[in-house]
């Protein structure tokens, strides 16, 4: 197995919060909604069935266990879990606590107008709660 | 636990293809992608994490088992698999095949545009296949 590289754009657009053992766990530059990102740390894989069947597992797990301390963390009307891959095809797992009323409710968020930068201590704030939500 | 029920939109909205251990595998009445739709039977929950521990690891091989049986059937570019809720509660997973050049390549298809209905002979060939690939 060739080394791990992650996609230069996913890179671009999100900061690595913690490496769990299977996944990096991201999170979006885009204050807009808090939406992490989690990318297998596999290298040439685009599909979830690419990867074995125990990493498949681990991936569950890891994927449900973010949703859920989102869940808590943020008090979100329903966490939005998507695996596209239609334009960045490195795999990787969207995971998003959306609201009423948030910008694009009750539609999906990707594609979706422009992101929004976030205020430093906003975005440590959150994360320091989410980090703490995973412990 | 209550009797399983199923939501009524996802009712209208699509059809059974056959029910696995955990899941009702459905079909969206829309022919503009290859489109299913995964229901949990287990009645009142919204996250794949109000499952069980052992309910998220086999529903992550079920849609995961689906989702390649798709790619195979269909050869698509890439597999959308997600879990949204945020209009139909009801917790289901979407496994949809997308192409280069379809409808809102490469953007999501959630809540794009209005669906197209099948004719009914080019629906039941692809469940044949699909149902083959299955097996």
């Amino acid at each position: 197995m060739s080394e791990f590289e992650l996609d230069a754009r996913i890179a671009r657009d999100s900061d690595l919060v913690t490496a769990l053992d299977l996944c990096q766990l991201r999170i979006q530059n885009d204050s807009r909604w808090p939406w992490l990102v989690m990318v297998p740390q596999r290298s040439g894989l685009t599909e979830i069935f690419d990867l074995s069947p125990a990493e498949q597992a681990l991936l569950s797990v890891e994927v449900n266990r973010v949703a859920a301390a989102l869940k808590t963390v943020t008090g979100a009307t329903k966490i939005n879990v998507g695996a596209l891959g239609n334009i960045v095809r490195q795999l990787h797992v969207h995971v998003i606590a959306r609201f009423e009323g948030d910008p694009n409710w009750p539609g999906p968020i990707w594609g979706f107008g422009q992101s929004v930068t976030y205020e430093e201590q906003q975005k440590q704030d959150f994360l320091n709660k989410l980090v703490e939500a995973l412990s």
